[in-house]
Formats: C-alpha cells, structure tokens, sequence
C-alpha cells in the first residue's frame, strides 16, 4: 500500500511529460491493483494486535525477505507495462537492480526512457536504500516488541550497540529522518550547480541510497567538476553509519572519528584516493587524477557504481584493485553494500589472533572493536557471514561462466558486483557496459545475489530451508 | 646434514651420466659445504638434552618455518652452480616449488637439463611432500615431548584424532613407511608400463608428494594411457589421509569410507570428473574424454599439477571450475595443498548453521565431523584458517597485478596455484606456460606463497610477527 502511494510521485512525472502517454497508464493500472490487491489482504487476513507477539526470528526474516521480493514483482509492473524491457525477467531485473541499490541496468539507451519511468528507476534506490520495512516501521502503529526483528533483517551490518527493542520506532524515524535531510541538502547543492530538479532529485536518490543508477548515458562523466565533487561528498556520507551523522547533527562533531568503523572507512578511501590519484598521474593522460580517483574509488568502495571514467581501460592492478574494494564495501548502518568495513576488519583481526594464538597457545587473547570486547557469539556470526559471502560469489561466478559462457573477469565481477550491490564489474559488465546481454537464467541468479547481498544473505537464504516453509 | 647426504642419490645420477660435467662438481661442492657447514654448526652449539624441553609453540613454529627456508636457500645451490637457471632467486623459486610440492617452474626448456638435476628437481617433491621435518623426526633420536610442536607445525591439516605426544616418532615412521611403499609400488607399476627407471622414479616423486615436476616437457602427456591411469590412481591417493592408507594397510578396509573428509574428497572427485568428462565429450574434440576429465581433475584438487591436456583451451566454466578446485585441495593429513577438504566442508557446515541459528537464535547447534562434536576452539581456527587464507590470496593477487602488470586471470591464479601448492594456473601460467617470465619482485612473492602455503600459513606468517625474534 505504502509503495502504491509513493508511485503517485513519477505518476506526476509521466502526467507532467505527456498526460496521454502509455506510461500514465501503466503507471495508473499498478496504483489501482496494488491499493486493490492491499485492501483485499488486509480484509481477508485483518493485522491482530496478538500476531505481532508471535513473530519469532524466522518469521521476522521470511516477512521481510517476502516482502522483497513481492514489491520487486509489483515494482517491475510499469517497466513492463510501458514496454521500456522486452521481458518481465528484465523489469524484475531492473526493480531488484533499484530496490537493493544495485544499479546494475539491462536498459541499453536510458536517455530514450519517459520522465516517469527515470524517476521511479531511481525512487526504488532512495526506498531500497535506507530500507523499505524500516520507513514502515517508522510510518506504521507500533508493531510491538518484534518489530525489533524485522528492523534488523533489514539494516545492514552487525549491532555491536545494543538498540531497544521498544525503540524500534524511535530509532527508524531518525534513520529516515537523517536520510531524508541529506537527500534534501544535496537536491539543493545539485541544482545549484545548474542540474533540473528532476535530474537532482534522480541523482540524489541513486548518491544516498549508494545505488547507480543515472539519467544519462555517460553516468555522472555527463557532468562538471562541481557536481561530481558534490557527489563524491555525499556517496562518502551514505557509505558511513547514519547513526554517526544523527550524533554529529545533534553536535557531538568528534563522533566520527572515535568510531573505530569509520576511521577504517575513512582510512581506506584516503590511501586508496592518494594510490589511484598517482597511478592515473603517471599515466599521463588523465587532467584531473585527484577527482577521477577520487570519484571512482568513493563509487566503488560506498558500492554506488556512478562512473565518471571508463575504469577498465586502467592497467589491470587498478582494475583488480577496484575489485577488491568491492568485496569490501561500506559502513555497516550505511546504505551501502559489500561485506562492510566492520566484518573485513573484524575478520582481519581474527585471522591476526589465530596467529598470534599459535605462538601462546594459551592466552586468552579478546577481540575488541570500538574499544569493547566482542564476544564469540558476534565473532562467530562475523567470521560466518565472511564465508557465506565467499561461497556465494564463488557458486554466482561459476554459474556465470555456464549460463553466459562468459571470460572469467566479467563472470567474477558480475557476480561480486551484483552480490555487493555495487553495478558495473569489469570486462563486459564493465564501466560502460550493461546487463541487458545476459540470458535469463543468468539474470535470475544474478537477481538473487542481489537481493542476498543487500538484506544481508540471512533474509533470502532462510527462504530456502525447508524448515522455513513448514506450519 | 640429511639433505646434503640424500643428495648423494642426483650425484649418482649425474656420475653416471658423465663424471667429468660441472653438474658433478656442483653437486660435490653443495654436499661438501652442507656437512661442513652442518658440523661447524653442531661444534659450536651442541644439542643438549634440556634444550628439547625448553622449545615453546613459537620456537616450533620458527624452527620449521626457518628449516623450510634455510633448506631452499641450501638446496638451491646445484640448480645455481649448473647454470641451469640464471639468477639465484630463480634456482631459490625452482626449490621451493619443489619443497613446497607446488611444481611451478622457471625453467622453460626442461628436456634439456641434466640429469642429476632434473633428479633433484623431482627428489625436493618427494623430500617435501611427507616433510622433511617429520622425516627428521623419524631417523634422529627421541627428541622428547616437544617433538610434537615440530610435526604440527610441518603436518597439514586439523588433528581430530588426537596423536599422544610420546608417539611422534611412531607417527612419524608409519608416515613415511606408508609414503615410501607407496612410492615404491607406483615406480614398479610405472616401469611395468615401459617407463625408463629414471623417468618412473621422478614421476612417482611427482605423483606421490602431489608436486609436478616432469621431466618432460609436455608433461604427462607426453605418455600413454596407462601410465596416465596409474599416475590418476596415485595421485588420488596422495591426496588422501596417509594414516588411512595404513588403517587399510592394517586391513581394515572399511576405514576409508567411515571416514567423512575421505567420504567428500571422493564425492567431489567423482562428480567433478563426470561433469567434465560429459563436457569435453560435448566439445566432440576430444578421444578419450573420462580418462582427460579425470587426469585433470585429479591433478589440480590434489593439488599435483601434472597436464595432460591444454585446459586453457577449454571453455570458460571448466576453466573456472578448476579455479575453484584449486582453493579446495587435497585432505589433511595427505601431501596435497590448498585449504584441504575438511576445511571447506567445516566452513560450509558454520556457514549453514549460522543460517539455522538465525532462524533458532536459542538453539545450541553442535558442529559434527567425523561424528564427534568438534569444540569451539578447533571450529575457529578452520574459520581463521579459511580467513587469512582468502586474504593472502587476494594479497598475492594484487601484487601480481602491480609487479608483473598481467591479466587479472593470470594474476589470480599465479596467486591461488601457488598458495594451493599447484602449479599451473591459467593465462600467462597456463598448463602449458611456465613462471620463467614473472619479475624478481614477483618470484619472491610467488615463493613466500608457496612456502606459506605448504606450512599452513603459520610456520611463516610467525616469523613476520617482531615477538618472535625478541630474546
């Protein structure tokens, strides 16, 4: 119901561009069955007061993994219905592409899409990014106690501060709060620099939503250095803890930097900056190498995907160097992708223990973050999340090389590029590429390591237990 | 003092083949500073009795990883003084892809060497696939309680069964009983197949400690279908627990199949095999489809690296799906390399429980092998294992990518078959390429993988720690 209302937005679009285009209808047919079909559900199965008592942990992720990908299906309806992909498996594609903040497009010419359709393209990335259940839970009557449970399905990252379950409310209006304020702040920076509204709004919502996706052809290389300057600032905002800028704006300034997390995130982007900025220096033929490595290492790291340069033109160790920053990905409590900053560092850390374990077998040596002492519960989810996600890239990559008959570059980054909710990968899924090549079947798999990555693998994968499916 | 005796067998060889060379005189020259150097060293710091007592976990760990590295620096010098490579980090990577079982090589035109060397080359697989550590273990008096850190540190694999501290030395016998029989069979059965003794000798070197050297230069190919077969059957034995050869020895021959790593090692094999045996069949361009699927199979999940076919002219998901064996491995306790069989089965089994335990976030979910419940502590090192594993693979590959400036595919997997102890990758390190043309800088990192490699990351990950070369 929530997602029929927020259409009505590009529906203004598409009526402003030409009130008699197919995309007003399409636009108006998906409005109509989706409130339809809502009223019907809720008068068939009215929401008790008691069923809220009884979501357990697995009901809280099959609700929200569902619930994906039910509104993916619904979402895809006006790009299938406008004709705007030739199959349903593309629109589905392209909706999941949006909600995750993927940004990985099967659309060849963006530039020929109607108004409406570019802006409800980018409307799922603002609704993915921060999380379609969390604006529920902060629109909706409080849930109860277990509206805990569907918050964390859907946040990315691991709770290392405790959040009361009773505050789920509180914590999900400023989440959207602080999201909904920078969305704000950068339309106005970004139509200050001469971009329309329309544009400003599309490229807000692909920058703090970490997503990708653009309404030009050339991505944001279509623009000048002031707006590429402002969107590298904002895509580091989105790629950090929101919950750090809802400090800062409350005027703890030194938050950012006693945040273990974010000194790493911050750490990270800058030597990579500096590495990329003197590579693309040397080779000469770059006029701008802070800002192109800037921009693309940002893109990549925050798991945006906006290009400014054709990447896999570079020399291969920037190339792979890019790869690697994508298994890495943002901030956990960002919107972005990847594995997150706090489970690479974690992980590292677990690997430097077993080290040092081996040299004092005895020691009881404490793996602390932030200053505080993990225990083994969240260390063990950490370490396991670590390799959920290497097998899951691992089985995308080899499938792509089966479905696609692909090279391997391009089956590798399309897979981690899709797993991260990152968008563009190398060869040909690369920086000026698109997914509208690849068969079917490929673009399901694909369509699965997004939504996996983007709710952090727990949400779909427990969709596939049996154990889930009994009464 | 024991390498430098075990050399006397290639001066044998290079004696026979013609006294008056300069491969005699190298060989002369080695043995002699060996033992002098090895007398000097025994004079001046004599092995007492409480020394035994005093080694700790680090020293076990130094002391092997440092053997490892003295020993190829040692064993290296032959290879130098022939002239049979051009630099000394060449004959020093030559070396410890021998040692290491890995069977990279710089040489490009092996045919041509001599065959003294050539027999050293083979003889360095042999010494390293059982250890010459353990080897130590089993011809040198009692060594004490201690003993136990040297075999660990050198012995791949988890200990499940716990091994008495007191029985090292029996281990340590049985381990290189089974090997030596073993070793002694497939050199009767390869003669039987018309291989010179010389030849049959090398090959089993090869085959039996999973390494890779030929002496040939089209390898394994260079044969027919029986020694191809027989090379199949042993190399899959290598790569399986030596200590379950002498259960069956024993004759008890059910042990195998009671046994769950032994029980996933065949699986896969079995399974890989048929997939690509009906792929290549499908190709139509191959005559003996099984027998190549097989070889090749075998040889890279064992981690041998022996070629029978150019499988860089496959298509691209066969290529990747050897990519993927490589990571696996062969079992603990065997002279294979990569992560080993009952890793990756261990991390699957705490990745899928991390998945019910989000579904049960109450229950307590014991982890199984063998049927024991493995505790806590040997549960993490797997995962820290697995951990630090993924990390130096993806080290090793970025540095490739900045050294030798090479495709991404040559990059990750020079990386991975060197870390696995394969050899061959794909790309620039295809089946029938050599590591001839990789940098200075680059061979020292390929040779720090290999070796970190073979001892399981962290006989030499603790000589880089600065506590362990404090007083």
């Amino acid at each position: 119901m929530i997602v029929s209302c927020v259409m009505i937005a590009p529906l203004g679009w598409a009526i402003k561009d030409n009130i008699h285009s197919k995309e007003v209808s399409s636009f108006l047919v998906t409005i109509f069955s989706g409130l339809v079909l809502s009223f019907v559900i809720l008068k068939k199965f009215p929401i008790k007061k008691q069923d809220y008592e009884k979501v357990n942990a697995k009901d809280g992720l099959a609700i929200v993994g569902l619930s994906w990908i039910v509104l993916s299906l619904f979402g895809a309806m006006p790009l299938f219905l406008t004709g705007s992909v030739p199959t349903y498996t593309d629109a589905f594609f392209e909706t999941v592409s949006g909600f995750t903040t993927t940004g990985a497009t099967v659309i060849q010419n963006i530039e020929a899409l109607p108004k409406g359709i570019l802006f409800w393209r980018s409307l799922t990335h603002w609704l993915g990014g921060m999380g379609i259940i969390v604006l529920c839970l902060a629109l909706l009557p409080a849930l109860g106690q277990n509206a805990y449970r569907l918050y964390k399905a859907e946040s990315p990252g691991i709770t290392v501060e405790r959040i009361e379950p009773g505050n789920i409310k509180e914590t999900a209006k400023i989440l959207w709060g602080v999201y909904f304020f920078l969305s704000f702040l950068e339309t106005i920076l970004l139509m200050a620099g001469g971009m329309p509204l329309f544009d400003a709004l599309c490229h807000t919502f692909g920058t703090m939503a970490t997503g990708g996706f653009s309404t030009k052809n050339a991505s944001i290389a279509a623009y000048g250095p002031y707006i590429q300057w402002v969107i590298i600032v904002f895509m580091f905002l989105a790629g950090a803890n929101f919950m750090l800028h809802y400090q800062m704006m409350r005027g703890r300034f030194k938050t950012y930097f006693r945040n273990e997390e974010f000194r790493y995130y911050f750490g990270l982007i800058f030597i990579a900056t500096i590495l990329y900025a003197a590579a693309l220096y040397n080779r000469g033929d770059v006029t701008a190498p802070i800002r192109t490595a800037a921009f693309q290492v940002v893109s990549i790291t925050t798991t945006t995907g906006y290009v400014t340069a054709n990447f896999d033109l570079w020399p291969n160790a920037l190339r792979f160097g890019l790869v690697c920053l994508m298994f890495i990905g943002g901030c956990g409590g960002s919107t972005g992708g990847g594995m997150k900053i706090v489970r690479i560092f974690l992980s590292l850390k677990v690997g430097l223990r077993a080290i040092v374990q081996m040299v004092y077998p005895n020691a009881i040596l404490p793996i602390k973050f932030n200053s505080t002492k993990c225990n083994d519960r969240l260390i063990m989810s950490v370490i396991s999340y670590f390799v959920i996600f290497i097998f899951l890239f691992f089985f995308g990559a080899i499938l792509m090389t089966i479905t696609e008959k692909c090279d391997i570059v391009t089956a590798i980054t399309a897979s981690i590029a899709t797993l991260s909710n990152i968008g563009p990968g190398l060869g040909k899924v690369g920086a000026v590429q698109n997914y509208a090549w690849i068969s079917i079947p490929g673009k399901w798999i694909l369509t699965f390591l997004m939504l996996a990555g983007r709710l952090e693998l727990y949400s779909i994968l427990v969709l596939l237990l049996p154990s889930t499916w009994r009464k």
